[in-house]
């Protein structure tokens, strides 16, 4: 699976090069910055292993790997609101993706909203380092997870 | 230290709650997304720790765990690249953080480019596994990191 990427083997050549040499971390995963081609806007962070990767190239639509259910992911074989993939960039040391999608007028957030950032911190000074009260920045969900995910187990983990 | 965030003890809250209560993985981090507040584009993938986290909402200034040095970086501490934060947001399960900042003219990248994402992936059926080609997106360094850094060693890691 792996022979399509270039060994890494000479520090110059993974971050001036031209070859894809992607940096998998000890469980075989690199993460992946997902964000709308058009608005720019983060929609998602994920993780692939080579599989997605490759089949993320291919296919055009986005494959991650889920850590919660332990297997590759097309995202959106649930939900129907799958990743057209316009664009993939890695940065310097190979160890990161950002993958530009168009998602249309989708969401990407398993919890309704269409980006999983919806939550802004307060910035400043903390006093007598109380807890952190975020504003919220999406209002309204695009989808009732409920309705869309039915018995389908939660994948965030405490 | 962690005491400003909430427990991590209700998914409902972790998920639709106004609380702060970030995941730090087994070894205390979590993955930062920075981005161009105004053009929207990725500059980089990173990491931080608790405290990293807390001077940055404090000093308004990004912050990093540096797993190459295995310490807090001020980010700009060397190449007076400093990042001014203009908004955190943190997704859904809390695990994955999204920094808008302002680099004016300047870069984040240690190669010399402006983003770290200065190369592009091929899309499309990959012929016998073959090695990818990519693209370069930034042609011109901002900076000459031979310079800049001297005799400070690479990040990179093979």
């Amino acid at each position: 699976m792996q022979s399509m990427f270039k060994k890494r083997d000479n520090i110059k050549e993974v971050e001036e090069g031209k070859y894809l040499a992607p940096k998998f971390d000890k469980n075989g995963l690199i993460p992946v910055i997902t964000a709308d081609f058009q608005a720019g806007n983060i929609l998602m962070h994920g993780y692939m292993n080579d599989e997605a990767l490759k089949k993320t190239i291919e296919s055009k639509e986005a494959h991650y790997w889920s850590r919660s259910r332990n297997k590759v992911w097309h995202k959106g074989e649930i939900s129907g609101f799958v990743q057209k993939v316009i664009e993939i960039k890695i940065d310097d040391d190979q160890d990161a993706i950002w993958l530009s999608v168009d998602i249309g007028k989708g969401a990407s957030c398993h919890v309704g909203y269409r980006s999983c950032f919806y939550r802004s911190i307060p910035l400043g000074k903390i006093e007598n380092d109380q807890e952190l009260e975020m504003k919220f920045k999406e209002e309204k969900k695009i989808f009732d997870p409920e309705k869309v995910y039915k018995d389908q187990s939660n994948p965030t983990k405490l």
